[in-house]
């Protein structure tokens, strides 16, 4: 997506062939700063401190940082180390896992002279993956907004569609288009007419902080919100749709997502409207059948609040 | 309730009979500062401004905010200016029209030199009663406590009452006691062992300035929480019961409080948990039947937002 103008992953290999660049979302919306991680240990802060976060982007940024590991140490002593260190880092994003697993069933069968190369080149595929996962996400998704956008005209005239949603699923939280907010990108180019009303997503206010700042880079006409407002909106008409990305999927299609996910979806459910979630198939654990008993949910500081 | 072990209400006549003391709550909890209100445009400032708030104490500033337009000038017109201007200060809350009609169908009948004494003892009534009031939501509501406290007691043993609340209705929001705390007090000042979860309640952080300090000079424990986080915390056994304030209720029971209160309500439906409102009968509304069509929602200023 563009930043001023400039076409920017999230996540990309650095001119040496071995640094791996990202942006610094901690920064943002006030300051766009990207940061180079050099070894295993920046990739774990990166994700700990939130430098990257959003399920997709966290996998990506894990198998980069076991390909800064195996540029030190080729051994599997090193890469199990550097396995458990990322798989440590956040709990509940089970794309985690997914990427790590996948990189180390590619890499167990490498030789060890082989390994960083090829290493770089399944993160590169981790990556191209989501970006082809998130534009299908925005192809999709935008053929139902244009749907509900035309029974809206029938009932209510030549108004936006009104889309909520919670936390960032944008580009920001992936490589590239995001899960929920591809197929507004993707409805907005091909011409619909849109307004996404913003949760501020307390307390780490990733809505307020990046999913309006996105928004705006792209020119799309959002509103922020607090957290309490959706129900009301939903109640007075004012709210189309919902649609938000997920952390993690049982398989049975429980959605764990950014806490408050869950109060919105009750008020959807209570208003009759479309609750939908941008889903790439990374984020489904196919072990867990119960989202509330079987996922772990991650409780950080209190600072974060107050 | 004390403050530092001294006892207040949130207004009081001061010394000289005239002028009204209030507490600013605009600066809770980092400090505690009374401020006098001089003129009736001193008091809807006050209402206005959000020195005093709560539906039950908006009542009773009107009120007293009439007193103070009367010992300038007693005429009828005076009576009438200050009415209008007072009931204009705030839209939701019904008490403040409840309180300024109460007053008026005293003050009618008045002779206008009577008006001035009449109009303290009426505005005293107003306040005494709203105590009063509270005092009986504090022993009824104490009695459900104490039931929903035995019935956990055989499921769980002797873990403390778990109680979500949302925004202010302690004793700040009202004259003494609060409507949704009082059986919070009366229960605690019984014995019986309580954790309130405070909902920060943005934008403006009535929880997490008001509630929180209130329950805290109190010594009731507390954990202030993010909006966002009630329903997990419902989903995972870890509230017991709801209980909120209303700024306006319709004859037909539609509770209309602060925003985000709908969204906790679908949590604790959703979770088979009771939801209780304190509620004094002046917040009952006998002319609207519609809670979503009939109550006017204030909006405020883009800056309490961001």
């Amino acid at each position: 997506m563009n930043v001023g103008g400039r076409a920017f992953r999230t996540i990309w290999e650095g001119g040496d062939g071995r640094t791996v660049e990202i942006i610094d979302q901690t920064r943002l919306p006030h300051e766009f700063v990207t940061v180079s991680l050099l070894t295993v240990d920046d990739a774990v802060h990166a994700i700990r401190s939130m430098q990257v976060r959003g399920a997709p982007l966290i996998g990506a940024t894990a198998a980069y940082g076991l390909c800064l590991a195996l540029c030190v140490d080729e051994s599997d002593e090193a890469l199990n180390t550097a396995f458990n260190a990322l798989l440590a880092s956040r709990p509940t994003a089970v794309n985690l896992r997914w990427a790590l697993e996948t990189m180390r069933g590619i890499l167990s069968g490498t030789p060890r002279r082989e390994r960083v190369a090829v290493a770089y080149k399944a993160a590169a595929k981790i990556a191209d993956n989501d970006v082809a996962s998130c534009r299908a996400i925005g192809e999709h998704g935008a053929k139902l907004f244009a749907d509900l956008a035309r029974e809206k005209k029938k009932l209510k005239g030549s108004e936006p569609l009104n889309i909520l949603t919670h936390c960032n699923a944008g580009w920001l939280a992936t490589v590239d288009y995001g899960t929920a907010l591809a197929p507004v990108y993707t409805a907005f180019d091909a011409g619909l007419a849109m307004h996404v009303w913003v949760d501020e997503t307390r307390p780490r206010n990733q809505g307020a902080s990046l999913t309006a700042w996105e928004l705006g880079q792209h020119g799309v006409e959002h509103t922020v919100i607090v957290d309490n407002v959706g129900g009301h909106l939903m109640q007075h008409g004012m709210v189309d749709l919902c649609i938000t990305g997920t952390d993690r999927t049982t398989y049975t299609g429980d959605v764990c997502n950014k806490i408050g996910t869950y109060l919105k979806a009750l008020a959807a459910h209570d208003n009759g409207l479309p609750f939908y979630v941008g889903l790439p198939s990374p984020t489904i654990d196919w072990t867990v059948s119960d989202g509330i008993r079987d996922i772990p949910i991650e409780e950080r500081e209190k600072t974060e609040v107050t």
